[in-house]
């Protein structure tokens, strides 16, 4: 699995949070969120945040970034289940952040910065 | 750039995201984010952060996704600034998602809480 | 107005929140805040909790409080402007602050977390 | 002890946490966190944040104040172990806090943001 392209993570991922989305909450981690609902799983997208900044501040001293990787994936992943929760999909994220392509940050900052 | 494969996305940001890294902080939103450091960095994530879980309540009394995925792109572009800023690349988040694949949920909570 | 003894600050604040409540947007911050409205607000408490955690982080390694002692009093002044928005008032954080005294903190985890 | 007059709270808090802070690991939850150590700290500031910024929304909605009250209490206590953990004094916000009254939040703001 771990073999999987990388330009094919978020697709399989996708495919993987939908079908969890119907699960038994005792047997899928994903599902027992879903059934806890959208306060439980915002809560565990801000612990990650957390848990994101920590390990960033730590890498910062030990230049290490295992930890970094790992809690930003976490951070993404349970983004997912929220967009999910929601009934969203990931390729959204994915299309927003391709229409910002190309854009300048600071054109971008200001574009969205106007009201 | 909006016809972009939704499976290039991630690979092609990695490229402008190392790019702008270079570039000169008064043209690029990216380059003066690297030069104002870390800490400022972090506190993009942070807001992003909590723009995504104010979005996502929102989001579930109005059934409108825009602004949470907006905020959610906002939220992943920001990490992948951090990581950039650390040395890291986006494919070391998705090698991470990929590794924990196919994993119920559940199990690998228990797996990575054990010391 | 710095000699006013420290029992008093919390008293004397909510007495300006309360008056700015009502002031112009154009001449007081607190106005502002509540002209813009709780997901303003609440974007700040967020913002000033992720510079709480960075500014915890530098003072780990530099031993200098200065910082944040400067960002905790920016996060409590943020969440009593939210409380005040919401129509609280500063003594209900201090008497359930209270009521938890006494307890050790174990027993009152273990009873927040009973369902 | 819900007798306890407010403006004496925080003082009383502070004698509280600092004895608890050599107390043992095992009969309270304070001495359990600083055992554990700065990053568990941030982690909880960070967590009771985003349950405040939860409780907020769901505040907005249902115009009940007993969530966001209990959560705004867990925020404060839990940045005031932080403190503690650092060396420092409930005292150094409420002079901080006092130090900021009678300016206008702009002028305040303006201030700060100067370089």
């Amino acid at each position: 699995m771990t073999d999987l392209p990388k330009n094919q993570v978020l697709a399989e991922l996708a495919v993987v949070l939908a079908k969890r989305k119907a699960a038994s909450p005792e047997t899928s981690y994903v599902a027992s969120l879903h059934h806890k609902g959208l306060n439980k799983i915002l809560e565990k997208v801000g612990e990650e945040c957390t848990e994101t900044i920590i390990a960033a501040k730590d890498a910062e001293h030990s230049g290490e970034l295992n930890d970094v990787v790992n809690e930003t994936a976490d951070l993404w992943f349970h983004s997912l289940v929220m967009l999910s929760h929601l009934g969203g999909h990931p390729d959204q994220i994915l299309a927003e952040l391709a229409r910002r392509f190309g854009l300048s940050g600071h054109d971008e900052k200001a574009s969205r910065d106007t009201p």
